[in-house]
């Protein structure tokens, strides 16, 4: 269902410039110190600075800003081709608009770090991502220049008019602009945010930054649309035509009236943005969006231009080098290079989750023909390009539209197929009404598969998966399940398919199953079934997922002080397993619950659940481990577990602390159930 | 910012036919038996007698489907105003399509009456929104005829495009047609949809039927869109114009030719319904959705077409009768009438929850300059119409958007205002990710205000809000409240408005505060501060909200058996009362929470979660009352108290079984946390 794109608008537009020739990051081998700005670039510690060149001085500018972002990402890691594209852009925007005064909301953050570098974090580039460090996304703690935060796609739009309308009730003038890419505009919410901006008539700039390439692939009809602008100017040509018509004939004047009034019925309704229009915007565009004194000359007029205005800019993702210009998508985000030293951790080896996830449904596929995936821009980033490549017929991208993905899933498990949808974790929030009201109420066996479920690493806050386990644990009949290793995630998909009475979710981490090959021929997994790989002891510990290797290992600490330890795998989140609860409940000890998820509402939550539901909360005493109730920082998997309190040397000083003198477990973690009451 | 809407277009294709008169049905005293079906409804027991019909007898079946539905709803309550207005449309779908074998995907449901009389429910209607009748929306366990579920809008275009794709993937060669108001049409949700099918090149058919009003009036450009369609076809205009001008010239033939590739090339890009066109559709109309013979004649040829087509229906709300035509909006939903008999119960006098907040929103509007309101297509559901009027310039319906709703609420406070957003709390549930990424990973002071928490009644498992304190309670920083009276309301609406830490939420239920006028000057109530009504003893009922009388009554119940009982008003479900807290647990008997929310990850949740991180939870017995982990049908609120076990009554004589013998206070519910592992 993905669209083929046509690029040769795009490249018509946006092709000035010759890309400099770059080694891959991967093979290049030159030394991995941290670079150094340039000699405009240095001089320029705000949008002050940059307001104070001359014009002739940007290309030179814009030129040192791509080669810093370009040598450090490839360098730290983090989004590169997304930034590389948006240099002029973002150059001209702090060059001509009042900013901060005047509001720049940047949608999604990917395409930010030219913005960053500008306002006063050149050189904290060096520690983007890194643990305490800025963040991969506009965040607004950050910088006064991060009016809003954004880490998730489609948001610019509807908080700009939140923007423009604070203005406006205030008395104040200032502007509002908000830069959304055209990934971002399959995204229902950005429909929802054009819709009513069209109508307010407030002034109100969106930048529409078409790099014609999302994430993945750019699907929808939206996108073959914004190709048809930029191909096929058939109003010029038509315009033209009726013009010459009526100038070569005679009673010139009468037909020139004539088709001046046919020209003006036509213009008002018929521009190449008309959707826009048709939307309440006055459309301008498409202009280049890497030829500086065109983008200057139009944005000097767009700023002091009334009502909702929508500018159409083409640029090109992974600008300014050969390498990342061909292959854009290899360089949306990169990976850190090791340095010199050494000193950078290596990744360890293995497969991922995100890869035995993908091999197996490829199986299941086979396996059965009514099995469909359904993804939304995330093709790549959930193991589904070679499903993609297997069952085109069966493998659907819906763009940035999780919503829509999810209802869709709907409609084909009411007409006998079995969709599973393949949504990160901190994106399937977005259709969280859909899961209850289009899946759940109706019974639908609609399968969920939750990639980077728990903590996600660098991209931090906006993007950890710390709550599906809270969100969807209250969602009736919905069978809520993670796997331990490989073996498990491929029985869990088998039984989900074996399933007919409504939702199944799966979730599992951004990390690597210990296995060496995807065990593809693993049996379904009976719902509701626990696994016991230690003996149930007075202390036992209950643990979901990546929480299971973890508990094994306290076992083992525990075990070396002479405490005996049960270990269960609770794989079923929802529904427990009722036999091996009431044998936990027997010893009448500790019942330790641990778990990859908000300590609110998450499997802890369900366990408590069920002693009050069966008379017993007075009988055993339990602790429960799991992420703190706040939002988590951004830094490497390995240190956030760290951070908060969940490696086994963590958890076993924690519990050996209970089990001696009673002080709650919570006590020694850095954060509990917090809200300030005093606001 | 809502828009005035010109009906002009409207009348002028849809007048067809005289209205027949009818009193109100408020001041009509005439017999108040269920009416009986004219002569040919009698005869219609499915679609196919009617499609035995010959055309000829169609427009007296529309007559006597109306009239009928008006006499049954307007004695038995219900949605009537949406269904009146497609009369003809649904019995020219039904007499064309082959249904069920052809899927009709019917949007929201409010329009679905026509449908489920056609279909084999002509005399179940008269058990519609009745216990044990059927529903007020679409659902698939009532009948074959309902190939999808649907009570909240937006989803049918999704949802269809499931079925379509589910047909080809099959082999199979039947219809698919979406049936969407023109108001859902501003749902995010909606344009996800029409941007996927648009592309998917599918035969799918999409119904727009347009009157021009959905439950408020309708707002977004989208609505002045199809405003402009029907009212401005300056398309026909500008085409004609050129042809005459090119059919009086010379060298006629050459400019003909000429004349016709411009209108060629204009056409391709330019017809009325260009967005849809632009989005991949195939745009058929406007056309009058009360001509038989129109219709008949377009969906004929639709039937056949191949590819995604919109076919744009004008109809009249509440068509046919006179006072619904004049103010449809009071027709949309109408209340059941007193029967002679006097047997329905009167429903109990005062003022609802809904006004009450709509008049403090007023005062704290006058009181504070940067308090703004923002609802969802619910102005008047939401008690909002007040404020609407006296602060014009801070009140905006965004139109079924919640989502924008939510992000434009973050970008209005996150430049200095104080959004409060009313929205029912299942549609809320449309704005999830928007409230954990847009406001809570922000800290911004956005208040949410939920009308309708708990059991709604008559509209039934798509409708109730069970779920908020669930998926609420674990956004990290989110402050959650429930008040038990008018006094409490306000009391929190103030605490919201000086909070500015973070999100804040309320909920409060479709029924009536317990005072005579809203305490408009109710002081702020302490964050995180419950009330103590009764001392703390070693059985204490620990209640939220509307729970709170019911508790009371419950400790009445036991005092009289000699059990003395404390009560606590749980105001706060985050944070909870510390101090309250530590003296509850004091005693060391049982703790007993009562909420209206699922006994999944509510309030319940919320103070074992605190017994554990206390680490007292071998210390108490807690027994937990609340609504049952799965969907609860539709009956009238009162009644639904006694079918899930929560009338003061039913939690006495199971709590007196707890006491007595530890007999687990779940045993007896009529549902618990209940997935059946065998699915």
């Amino acid at each position: 269902m993905s669209t083929a794109q046509g690029t040769h608008g795009i490249l018509r537009f946006a092709a000035g410039g010759t890309p400099i020739h770059r080694e891959t990051q991967l093979t290049d081998s030159a030394d991995h110190g941290l670079p150094e700005p340039g000699p405009l670039l240095r001089n320029i510690d705000g949008p002050e600075e940059l307001r104070a060149l001359p014009i002739e001085k940007l290309p030179d500018l814009c030129h040192e800003v791509r080669e810093y972002i370009w040598d450090t990402i490839t360098r730290l890691g983090g989004h590169l081709a997304p930034s590389l594209g948006v240099v002029e852009l973002s150059v001209v925007l702090h060059y001509l608009y009042d900013t901060p005064r005047d509001r720049l909301v940047w949608d999604v953050g990917h395409q930010g770090y030219v913005h960053k570098v500008l306002t006063g974090r050149r050189d904290a580039l060096r520690t983007i991502r890194q643990y305490k460090g800025i963040s991969g996304f506009l965040k607004r703690e950050e910088s006064p220049y991060d009016v809003f935060g954004a880490g998730h796609a489609s948001t610019a739009i509807s908080a700009g008019l939140g923007f423009a309308t604070a203005r406006d009730l205030a008395g104040q003038d200032h502007r509002v602009v908000a830069i959304v890419g055209d990934g971002a505009m399959t995204g229902g919410l950005a429909y929802e945010g054009l819709n009513n901006a069209g109508v307010s008539g407030r002034n109100f700039t969106v930048v529409l930054n078409d790099n014609s390439m999302s994430i993945s692939p750019n699907v929808g009809a939206i996108s073959s649309y914004l190709t048809k602008i930029i191909s096929h100017p058939l109003f010029n040509r038509a315009k033209g035509e009726v013009w010459d018509l009526t100038g070569r004939l005679p009673k010139k004047d009468e037909l020139r009236s004539a088709a001046r009034r046919v020209e003006e019925s036509v213009k008002t309704l018929f521009t190449p943005g008309m959707l826009f229009e048709d939307l309440g915007f006055r459309y301008l565009g498409p202009i280049d969006g890497h030829d500086i004194k065109g983008l200057i000359s139009v944005f000097e007029k767009v700023r002091d231009m009334e009502g909702p205005i929508l500018v159409h800019v083409l640029t090109r993702k992974g600008k300014g080098f050969d390498v990342s210009e061909a292959d854009p998508n290899k360089y949306h985000g990169v990976k850190p290079k090791p340095p010199a030293s050494g000193k950078v951790e290596k990744k360890a080896p293995g497969i991922a989750y995100t890869q035995a996830f993908g091999e197996a449904m490829v199986r299941l596929a086979e396996e059965d023909p009514r099995v469909v995936a359904i993804t939304a821009a995330m093709a790549d980033g959930t193991g589904l390009v070679g499903f993609a490549e297997t069952h085109p017929d069966r493998f659907f991208d819906v763009g940035i539209a999780e919503a829509h993905g999810v209802t869709f899933a709907s409609g084909l498990a009411a007409d006998g197929m079995r969709p599973f949808c393949a949504i990160y974790s901190t994106f399937l929030q977005r259709a969280y009404d859909q899961i209850v009201h289009d899946v759940a109420v109706q019974h639908l066996p609609v399968v969920f598969c939750l990639d980077r479920a728990g903590v996600v690493g660098e991209d931090g806050p906006t993007h950890h998966g710390t709550l599906d386990l809270s969100y969807l644990g209250c969602v009736p009949g919905l069978v809520l399940a993670a796997p331990r290793n490989g073996t498990e995630l491929v029985g869990l998909l088998r039984s989900a398919l074996a399933h007919e009475g409504g939702p199944f979710a799966i979730r599992y981490p951004r990390d690597t199953i210990p296995e060496k090959t995807v065990p593809l021929d693993a049996p379904a997994i009976p719902v509701g079934s626990w696994e016991v790989l230690r003996p149930v002891a007075p202390v036992t510990l209950l643990a979901v997922g990546t929480m299971v290797p973890i508990a094994e290992q306290v076992a083992d600490l525990l075990a070396a002080d002479g405490t005996e330890t049960g270990v269960v795998n609770a794989r079923f989140v929802r529904p427990l397993d009722d036999a091996v609860m009431r044998s936990v409940v027997e010893p009448a000890g500790y019942v330790v619950t641990l778990e990859e998820n908000s300590v609110c509402g998450g499997f802890g939550s369900q366990v408590l659940g069920w002693l009050e539901e069966n008379g017993v909360t007075d009988r055993v005493r339990v602790v429960h481990f799991g992420l703190p109730d706040s939002f988590v920082e951004h830094a490497p998997r390995k240190k956030l577990f760290e951070l908060v309190g969940l490696t086994p040397q963590q958890i076993h000083a924690r519990l050996t602390a209970v089990l001696a003198g009673g002080t709650p477990a919570s006590a020694t973690l850095p954060t509990s159930r917090a809200i300030d009451p005093r606001g």
